[in-house]
C-alpha cells in the first residue's frame, strides 16, 4: 500500500515537473540559465555619501522646468538645530545617487515620549520637489513617486528607510512632534550602491569641455543604472529591459567594461524568455526572478541578439554565445513569421500582435523602421552566426536580407522627396530614414541624402527622445556624417547639460521641459539608461569626439 | 611603555565607570536593578488573529462618538476581488488586539510592473477611523495616530508593517497601482501580542450578566496593556507610568498572576530612579531602559511604596522586596520634605517643584488630596517594613500619620459643609473626600458621611476620569458602602459596556463622549490600564460584586 503510494506520488511529481518546465521553458536549458544569472548576481559597491549644503527651491523661469536649487547654507545649520524649529530643510547630496538613506535622530532637551514623524521626499531635480504629487494625474502607477512617511518610535536612534531610493535632493518635513522634548537631525548618510566598479579611461586632452561634461555625465547615468542588473532607469522603472539592456552594455565596453553584468543579463533574459522561445521586453528580478509575462516587444526582441553578438566582439566568450546561440536564433523566426515572400513586413498584423516600440512619439508609423531593425538584426545575427561557425543553421539569412533590401526600396521608398515615408499618408519620420540606415538599405551617398533631406523636412517626425537619438547619431557616423553626428550629440546632450543635469534624462525635448509619456513630468526617470549612450560614441569613436 | 599606557587605561576606564554610576545612580545596585529587570523581560504570547468581516462607518448619533461600524460584508469579499476595484475597505478584526499586521498581495492579471501604495488606519474604535487627522489639532505628538502609508515594491507579496499597532478596525485605502496589472489583497493577519498568559478563574454563577461583562472587558484591557512592561495603553503612551502599574499589578492579583511582570517594573524603576533616588513617574524601555528624566510626579512616587507592599502581599517573596526596601524608605524623604511641623503639606511648594498628576481634571486643588495620599502612602509602607521587620528604620512614621491626620482634620476639613475643601475658595472635589478616605484620615460613620455629602454636592468637582474612578470606588468599600461601591461600578463601567466597548478607555465622561486631555479625541486611548481596576474589585469583593 504504501508501496504504491509511493510510486503514485513519484508520477505526480514527474508529471508536474515536467509540466512546468514545458509551461515554462522553451529551452530546455532555460531553468539552467536563470541559476547561472543568479550566480552571475554582482555584489554591489557601497559608497558613504554625507550631504554638506542645504539649498532652498526657487522659481526661475530660465531654470529647467522652472526651478532652481539656490545653495543657501551648509548641512551644519542643520545638524545644529532643532529640526521642530526647521519643520521643513531640503539637502543636497550633491550629485545624483542610488541606494539608501540613513539618518539619526538626536535629543536636544528632555525624553522622547512620543514617536516622531516625517515625509522625506526624494528627487532628481529640482521641480520634482516643487509640484505637488496629489492630486496624482499620471499614467502610471502613484507609487513610483518617492516620497515616503516614517513613524519613528524612538529618539535617538538611527534610522535607514527602506526603501531603495534615487535622487540628489531630500526634502525632510517634520509632520508630528511632542512639545515635551526637542530633538535634531544629524549625520545623514546615503549608502550609494553601483555595479559599475572600473575607472573609465580618462578622454584625450584634446577634447572639449563640453565633450567631457557630456561623457562624464553619461558615465554617471550608466553606473546609476549599473545595478544587479542593466536597470533602465533607478527611480524608474528600476528593471531589465532588453533595448536599455542594448545601449547601456554598448556603453559599458568602452567604459566599466563589466562584461558579467551583460552576461548576466543575457543570460536572465534567455532562462525567462516565453512559451515559444521569444525574449520577452522585460523581466523583475524580485520577489524571483520572472518575466513580464506575455511582454512581446518585437524590435527589443530582435535586439537580444545585437547585444549577444556585440558581447562576444567585446568579451571572446563563445562558450556563452555558443550556448545562447538557439534563443538568437529563435528570435529570427519572428522576422520569418511576418515577412511575406514579397520581402515586406507584414506591418498591420505584426502592429497588432506585438508592441513596437522604437520611440516615445505619439502617431509615429513603425512600418519602415520595423523593416530596417528586422534587416540590421538579421544582418548582425549573421555576423554572430560567422564568428561561432554556424552560418550554415541559417544559411537563408543573406537571400533574406537582400530581399528585404530590395523591397524596402521598392516600396517604401519614395523616390519624389527622396527619403523613406509610410502609411497612407505617406508619413516622413526620421525613425524611418535612421533603421532604413542601420539596416544597411543605402550605400553610403544615399544615406547622405536621405538623412540630410529628412533634417530638412521640418514636417518629418522627429525623435521623441534619447533613445532616438542614439540611433540618429548611429545613423549619421554610419553615413560618414561625422561631423553632424558630434555637433547633434553636442547640442542635444549638451542641452541637458546646459539646464543643469547631473544623469541624463529619460525624455528630453529641447522645447518642452514637461514633455512626459505619463503625464506627469515629476514622474519621468532623470536619470536614464538609454541616454547615456554618448559615453558609446566618444569613447568607440575618439576621431569624432576627442578632437 | 605598554604597560604603562594600561594602567592609564584601566585608570581612565574606572573614572568613566564610577563617574557614570554616581551620575546615574543614587542606590549602589541601581544598574544591577536594571539588569534583573531585563532578565525577567516575559516573551511575549503571540495569537495569531484572522478577520472575519467587513464593516462599514455609519453615522449614528445615538453610538458612541457618533459613528458605528456596521457588519457588511464577510472578509472573503475582499479577498476574492481587486483592490483597484474596491479601492477602499475596513477590516474588522472582532476584538482589540496590540501587536503586528501582516498581509498578502496576490496577482490578479499581469506582472506587477510597478510599485504599489497603500495607507493603513489602524483605530480602537470607529469615531477614531471616520474623523480626518489633518490638519491635526491635537496637543501631543501626531505621531501617535496609527495612520502609515507603506510603498511595497513587489506583487505578490506578504508585507508586515514594523510599527506596533493597537486596534479593532483597519482601514486599507490604495493609493497607488499601475494600470497594467491587476491584484488583490489576501491572508490578512494580526500577531496579536501580550504577557498574560493564564486563564482568570470564572465568576461566580450567581454574578449578574454586565458584572461579568465588565469584568471581561477589564481583563481584556489588561491583558492588553500587559507587554513586556505594564504599559498605561497599547495605542499610546506604550510605556511603564508608575501610577498605571500601581492598578494593573492590583488587578493582576486576581487575575493573571503574572507575578514576575511586577517585579520587572519594580525593579526597572528602582534602577532608573533618579540622581536623588526618587522613583519617577514613567520610564522607556527603548533603544534600552531609561527614565523620563527629570518627572517628579509626586503621587506616582508615594504609590511606588504601595505597589512594592502589594507585591510582597501577593508573592511573599521577601528577598526583593528587601533589596527594594532603601527605594521605599527613600520615597519617605519627599513626604518629609514637604510636611511642615504642623502636619501639613507645603501644597504650594510641592506643586511648584512636583508634578502632582491624581486626575485629568481642569482647575482640580490637589491640596487635600496630597495630604491624603502622603498618609495612605505612610501607613502602607509602615506595613510593608513590619512585613519585613524594618519598622525600626522608619519608627517615626507613626506619629507623623498621626500629626498628619490630625493636621488635616483641623485645617481642610469644613465642618460647616461636612466636607474637605482646599484652596481660597474652599474648593469641593471628590478627589479631596477619597483620599482622605483612603489615608485613613476619618472613622467609618464620617467617610460614609463625607462621600455621601460629596455625592449630594453637584458643584462638587468629580473624577474626570476612571483612574479616579478606581480610587472613589475604593474608598467607597472601605467606607462599608457596599451597595453604592457596586452601584456607581456598575454605572460607569457599564456605561462604556453600553457604548460597545472592547476594552476601556483612558477617558471617559458619560456626558461627552469627546473628551480628550489632548484636544483631539481620536488621539486617546481606547484600550487603557487605569480602566481596567473593576477586575480587581469584582474578584477581591465577591461578596460586593459577584451577588
Amino acid at each position: 500500500m504504501q508501496k504504491i503510494n509511493y510510486q503514485i506520488f513519484i508520477l505526480v511529481l514527474l508529471l508536474a515537473v515536467s509540466g512546468r518546465a514545458m509551461a515554462q521553458n522553451y529551452y530546455p536549458n532555460g531553468k539552467q540559465w536563470v541559476e547561472k544569472a543568479e550566480a552571475l548576481k554582482p555584489k554591489l559597491t557601497e559608497t558613504i555619501v554625507k550631504p554638506t549644503t542645504l539649498v532652498e527651491l526657487v522659481k526661475n523661469e530660465d531654470a529647467f522646468q522652472g526651478w532652481e536649487a539656490k545653495n543657501i547654507a551648509p548641512i551644519d545649520s542643520l545638524y545644529n538645530k532643532s529640526i521642530r524649529q526647521i519643520k521643513e530643510v531640503v539637502v543636497d547630496l550633491g550629485d545624483h545617487y542610488t541606494g539608501y538613506f540613513t539618518f539619526n535622530l538626536k535629543t536636544i532637551w528632555g525624553a522622547a515620549d512620543s514617536p516622531v514623524r516625517f515625509r522625506f521626499t526624494f528627487s532628481e531635480v529640482p521641480a520634482e520637489l516643487a509640484t505637488p504629487f496629489d492630486p496624482f494625474p499620471g499614467a502610471i502607477s502613484r507609487a513610483w513617486l518617492q516620497d515616503e512617511q516614517m513613524t519613528i518610535m524612538n529618539v535617538p536612534s538611527t534610522n535607514t528607510l527602506t526603501r531603495r531610493v534615487s535622487c540628489r535632493y531630500i526634502k525632510i518635513e517634520l509632520l508630528g512632534a511632542s512639545p515635551y522634548f526637542d530633538f535634531g537631525i544629524s549625520d545623514i548618510q546615503f549608502k550609494a550602491l553601483t555595479s559599475a566598479v572600473k575607472q573609465p579611461e580618462a578622454l584625450a586632452a584634446s577634447t572639449s569641455p563640453i565633450v567631457k561634461k557630456i561623457d562624464e555625465i553619461g558615465l554617471k547615468t550608466l553606473k546609476e543604472c549599473m545595478q544587479t542588473v542593466y536597470e533602465d532607469g533607478p527611480k524608474r522603472d528600476r528593471r531589465l529591459w532588453v533595448g536599455d539592456m542594448y545601449l547601456e552594455s554598448l556603453a559599458n565596453v568602452y567604459s566599466y567594461e563589466n562584461h558579467n553584468l551583460t552576461k548576466r543579463c543575457l543570460y536572465i533574459l534567455a532562462g525567462l524568455s516565453d512559451d515559444e522561445g521569444y525574449v520577452l521586453g522585460t523581466i523583475f528580478e524580485e520577489p524571483e526572478p520572472h518575466p513580464q509575462a506575455g511582454q512581446r516587444l518585437m524590435d527589443y526582441s530582435l535586439l537580444y541578439n545585437v547585444s549577444l553578438k556585440n558581447y562576444l566582439l567585446a568579451t571572446d566568450d563563445k562558450a556563452t554565445a555558443e550556448e545562447l546561440w538557439p534563443v538568437a536564433k529563435r528570435q529570427l523566426d519572428i522576422i520569418k513569421n511576418y515577412v511575406g515572400d514579397d520581402g515586406l513586413v507584414d506591418y498591420e498584423r505584426a502592429n497588432k500582435e506585438w508592441w513596437l516600440f522604437f520611440d516615445w512619439k505619439d502617431g509615429l508609423n513603425k512600418n519602415a523602421a520595423i523593416q530596417g531593425l528586422m534587416i540590421f538584426a538579421l544582418s548582425e545575427t549573421f555576423d554572430l552566426a560567422e564568428a561561432l561557425g554556424k552560418t550554415d543553421e541559417i544559411a537563408e539569412v543573406p537571400a533574406l536580407i537582400k530581399k528585404m533590401k530590395k523591397a524596402a526600396l521598392a516600396n517604401l521608398y519614395n523616390t519624389k522627396t527622396g527619403m523613406f515615408a509610410c502609411g497612407d499618408d505617406q508619413q516622413i519620420s526620421y525613425a524611418s530614414q535612421i533603421w532604413m540606415i542601420l539596416g544597411g538599405v543605402l550605400n553610403e551617398k544615399q544615406s547622405q541624402k536621405v538623412l540630410t533631406a529628412v533634417m530638412n523636412t521640418p514636417e518629418a517626425l522627429s525623435p521623441g527622445g534619447p533613445y532616438m537619438y542614439h540611433y540618429l547619431i548611429q545613423a549619421l557616423i554610419n553615413s560618414n556624417m561625422q561631423a553632424k553626428a558630434k555637433e547633434l550629440l553636442v547640442n542635444y546632450w549638451g542641452g541637458m547639460v546646459e539646464k543643469g543635469a547631473d544623469t541624463f534624462w529619460e525624455v528630453y525635448d529641447p522645447n518642452n521641459d514637461f514633455l512626459s509619456p505619463y503625464n506627469f513630468f515629476p514622474i519621468n526617470s532623470y536619470c536614464h539608461a538609454w541616454s547615456c549612450t554618448p559615453v558609446y560614441f566618444i569613447r568607440k569613436y575618439p576621431e569624432i569626439f576627442q578632437q
